[in-house]
């Protein structure tokens, strides 16, 4: 009997003085579903620019992914952001974990200026507000490692008929808003059910078909 | 043996074309538990200004409870607000669910223009953040029907030597703010934990010693 | 010929690390003109609970006000905030400029928990917004120097039969704002026309007749 | 004697019910001017997606500018935003003035994913910062009019060595913001000084040498 088709999903390490990142304990939290017929592989992520680099390419090649999922903390935002692009820029306000702060380089050296997400995205977000989940489509990752994870899923997928992938950013949890001055927050349990939910459907319909600027051949 | 004492716990019905209030929700899952050696006793007020007085002063007849804890929802609020003082003043942005909209009118003719909390809001605000649940306390309880009951309630307790009275103010629900552009929200979950929390602190402790700004006799 | 009524505009001193106030820089530029027949008498009180207060005491004895205004500065607010509302309470989240931090204290030690104000809000708010200029009524002053101030401006406004106060804030300036991660801000020619506007509806007119809730005799 | 090298400016119509577009207000009052030894041509454009690209290509013919520079409203923003990036798609939360709201379509059919600005954006950003007026750098030019117009701008330039282009944001006028219930603002006066000051840093110098990811060859 063959084995299913793989979803590699990421969370990453807590960044700028947190103790905690609210991707990688709702990813963790789904490590050996099977979801859409996929088995979701959770995998963590060093929040620095090249160390992820480097875990991700030999976690692509460990896994073969179909599907490759990355979950991000996007503090300040009220609601789950399906990112529409990744682009080829590293422009940190922060040093990353390994004390890298790269302004203004590339994350790919010859890349294209960017890459749409080849997931489903408005099919996701139908299906969280359908639930009553707060999401969005957002138009930017940002400028730091999530973005640059992001690009390089997308770069890595672009060289596969049948990988497709995309990234979602998740507010922060409410145990950190509670030591902040004035963020929004989402549960833990939204979180989970939200990545279920966007991986059933990434996993079961392919980008929408409206959908076709650039995004898929 | 005797009755333990009564906290009388209040929730809203939806308004503003809303079809629920996470006030209620959360409030009505505490009907009947003991909390701090008191009785919880959860009701419903309507979010009208005439008629939750009409409601809230029967309602304090039947209870005769030692705690009065309104709760509300405040749309647009990242957290669990505590409020720290209700003025003597009715000003309606829209109309009450009875289609009244005063402005700038009294809510009790003759009385003081403020009353503050006699619940120890900063105990409560410490073990709220201290359990990891996003909190702070407020300074106004805007002038809907809200701080409405806030005054009443403070109004109602001042009458009384052993009655204490206070306001909380909860965020959307997810399902509501999925339905809004861009909204923060708190799980009913963790609505219903930080209640709990707050009734505990308000049950087995009296107002803060420094809090003296009128708050106490 | 007899001499104009006077009106009492404060600013304050820069605090919080800044060197700017946004209310001193337009309160500062009013000083000297004659609006609705009265002659604005411009004065600075430093940023600071105890010393703001006796230097209001004899700026009041000095000048013999017939309005207080009051100008203070609410970083992260919008618009223009017409107090509605100062409560008897020091809550200091940070020093002042004195290095004072008073939490849960009186501002006066057996005044009342609040005073509204006593100039027209209302008419204020319509005259600015008719002008184009943003403006809301704010229902909280907050717990630090400037509720101090507006008040002990009540306070003292309320022992004269002929004398009304108030309380504004602004936002920050567009030079503060740049500093700032993301601030809304406003220039300081709408912050002077704005405070023009709301002192020629003080000098002229009387509190709104529909508000009645405790704020006139 | 030789005619100086040209700068389009452009901004837009009133749209979404407004009666007034703080882009045009700005760009408007910089036509005819020379800045960084270019002639500023002020033109506007349709907030309309067909209509504008006619427009925009017309207006290219006839100007035949070293430098474009489209300005945009960003309600709801809190400063100049100078864009980095315009994507190549068209997705409409709202008709645009001609009724058309096309969802996920492409601007340019087999244009690339996204363009970078050729403009020294943070050359810009400094300059702006350094006279005290509110700026950043943004991911996002949205998905609206504004984006389609800074893609195709930069979709024209790349066609020729020695033009550049690029894309900048400003809040609401104060008049507009005064009309909204909670939105920020920045004078006229403060968005023509941000234009001249941005203008003259493209005018006079480089994309900087750090920011190479895709943005000059």
């Amino acid at each position: 009997m063959s084995k299913p088709p793989r979803i590699l999903l990421t969370g990453f390490t807590p960044f700028d003085g947190a103790d905690i990142n609210p991707s990688w304990e709702t990813v963790h939290a789904l490590d050996g579903r099977l979801i859409g017929g996929h088995l979701v592989v959770s995998r963590l992520l060093s929040t620095a620019f090249a160390e992820s680099q480097r875990e991700l390419s030999s976690m692509v090649d460990e896994v073969e992914p179909a599907i490759l999922l990355g979950v991000g903390q996007a503090g300040g935002r009220s609601r789950l952001s399906i990112e529409r692009v990744a682009i080829n820029v590293q422009d940190a306000r922060i040093a990353d974990n390994n004390g890298a702060q790269p302004i203004d380089a590339a994350v790919v050296d010859d890349g294209p200026v960017a890459y749409f997400s080849t997931l489903p995205i408005k099919a996701m977000l139908k299906a969280l507000i359908a639930e009553g989940l707060p999401a969005e489509v957002s138009n930017t990752a940002g400028t730091f490692v999530c973005n640059h994870v992001a690009y390089l899923m997308l770069h890595l997928a672009a060289q596969h008929r049948d990988r497709r992938a995309g990234f979602i950013h998740l507010p922060y949890l409410p145990s950190q808003a509670a030591r902040l001055p004035d963020a929004p927050s989402m549960s833990k349990d939204d979180g989970v059910r939200a990545l279920c939910i966007v991986l059933e459907v990434a996993a079961t319909r392919r980008v929408d078909e409206r959908f076709a600027a650039g995004a898929l051949d």
